[in-house]
């Protein structure tokens, strides 16, 4: 066995970044005589899986060879055949897996296969690192509802605009570049109608081939104007305006004008976002990055579905009074009382960082 | 040259934190046929300087040995005899120096006068670390004004506290016990008024052998309570208030009761912080850890007097509007003219990470 063909395996999943959601990255790799001789990845969702990616790119025989893949190879007739059956017939000896299955009830199953077939089979190969790949993927299979990455970008004392409201830019190209891969990896991209009103915001993707986001919009009572940019380009990229509101005229001409309205319960008169996250899950939105301001990110953490705050800081002080602050709504009382996280992962980028938290208890599931 | 004995100079070097201010941490280790025959550190401020101590522990004789220096010996008398004529009775052969004498008048003449002997000197040994060791002491002998450490702690959401005011505790012990080694590394601890009024401290450094910081309260109006912990304890360790009153009869009572009253120049109806600075200065205090409410630190920065600035991060969040924000005041109106800092240093501290930014540019200097 050698790790890095693992690792090169783990570098080709990621190429379908954005593209495969709600399925996992995977990335495959055929090794004959210390030589790769087939290669592939998971590269858009319902096409080919990454072990039949890299069993086609065989220009000969690979009878005898080992094939090294970041996840357990499928049993089963989902949209494509399995895996199994492909990596038997093509004469592969042995096989290093990654991850192994997020389904209980699948977990174990493809790998029993693969050994009454005669295969060797050795597991948890650079498991963490492969299981890093698939964050979003494993949260929603077992869940059903997608994973919620909250951003936002603070000044170092905490301030995401300086008292005037002005915000471009707290931080600097690298940092604005880092979100725009995080766009790319998320299927969703949520805002409160606040920002609607006040930025009147595009939400696309601006990265090169990056694939543009689901636009979601949390507008309790339905304040959207039809001449926003969102509500013009429904047409280009599926925007989903989440409401408690029942105006019918406002629902009919969003919906003509493309936009796909979608009424929850309400929860202390606004939108419940434990229902909005059980819709968005059912409609296959695996991923949603939350580029809230403080009152919506402060529901979304009462609420319970967020599953990783990324807080981008600055290395400025702007001072003034705190009310541009990351996280509004009325607050706990007591610092015990607290939204709790896992000690974060550091990024630098420029002369910002990136602290990327987990959270501590995951109150959505 | 084996660098791992600069490494052992310069861990020698911090047994004197908190002990030899405004004097540099100096280290010295002295070596023959690979063995190290002697070692010492400067300790106490007016004591022996490291080369004497080393000097001095030698069992015997040093004829031909090298010595490992974390910083340029001196050549003049002040509180000591020069060590570069202990070096050279001593029979030392080779000198390895870390940091040059910030000095410009007098760097290089230590280095001369050991050549002049017919000493080896070789310059510049871990220089970058041997430099960190003496931050403080390079800005003070260069401008006479105390280096400053902003610090404060706060959540993710860059809160100092819940809405409620309630702040103990943000963060965990590991970052707490690392803020009493700060203490006990800077000569000063300064609070606002408002620090006093509400939390009544005693900034006292809570580190077994560590030294009590002297304490200085910005006071504009003379508004301490006789009966506050700081004036309580002044004859213990030094109390400083810095003030814009005339109050004869207050500052008497304060004096009667051993506090220092500084009196400065007014701006803007508040203590002139820059010159508080130069008096502070003039009193031999080589820096000062300032542990200021919003109002104070903003101040600290539109004087121009922070040189560094600690950020503590706890992994919670508390939400809530943005009143306990560690930076208050005005404010700036644009981020581009935010109090800008370098790219931080990361140190983790349990669950918390600890963000160290020095100043872009020292509007102090």
């Amino acid at each position: 066995m050698n790790v890095e063909y693992m690792r090169y395996a783990i570098a080709l999943a990621k190429m379908g970044e954005g593209h495969v959601n709600p399925n996992p990255l995977v990335g495959a790799v055929i090794v004959q005589d210390g030589k790769v001789i087939g290669e592939g990845y998971h590269a858009k969702y319902g096409e080919l899986h990454a072990e039949r990616m890299a069993i086609e790119s065989l220009k000969g025989p690979a009878a005898g060879a080992d094939m090294y893949v970041t996840l357990e190879p499928c049993c089963h007739y989902g949209k494509q055949p399995p895996c199994t059956d492909a990596i038997i017939d093509a004469g592969i000896k042995r096989v290093y897996i990654g991850s192994a299955d997020p389904n209980p009830l699948i977990a174990g199953k493809g790998i029993r296969m693969l050994e009454m077939a005669g295969i060797e089979v050795v597991t948890d190969v650079l498991r963490q690192e492969c299981d890093a790949l698939n964050t979003i993927f494993f949260h929603y299979i077992t869940t059903h509802r997608p994973y919620v990455i909250m951003k936002y970008a603070m000044t170092m004392d905490g301030k995401i605009a300086a008292y005037t409201g002005k915000s471009q830019w707290i931080t600097g190209e690298q940092a604005r570049e880092h979100v725009q891969h995080t766009r790319n990896r998320c299927m969703g991209i949520m805002v409160g109608i606040g920002t609607v009103l006040s930025d009147n915001p595009r939400l696309t993707c601006r990265l090169e081939g990056g694939a543009n986001p689901v636009r979601i919009v949390c507008d309790s009572h339905l304040a959207i104007p039809m001449d926003s940019y969102l509500v013009q380009s429904a047409g280009e990229a599926p925007v989903y305006v989440a409401t408690i509101s029942e105006d019918e005229d406002r629902i009919r001409r969003l919906e003509e004008a493309g936009v796909h309205v979608l009424i929850t319960p309400e929860y202390q008169g606004f939108v419940n976002l434990q229902n909005l996250m059980e819709q968005l899950g059912s409609l296959n939105i695996d991923s949603i990055l939350l580029e809230g301001g403080g009152t919506l990110n402060y529901s979304a953490l009462t609420a319970g579905i967020v599953n990783q705050v990324q807080v981008y800081i600055a290395p400025k002080i702007v001072g003034g009074d705190g009310r541009f602050t990351p996280v509004k709504g009325l607050g706990v009382e007591h610092p015990d009382e607290a939204y709790m996280f896992q000690e974060p992962r550091v990024l630098h980028l420029g002369e910002d960082v990136l602290l990327e938290y987990d959270v501590r208890i995951n109150a959505a599931e």
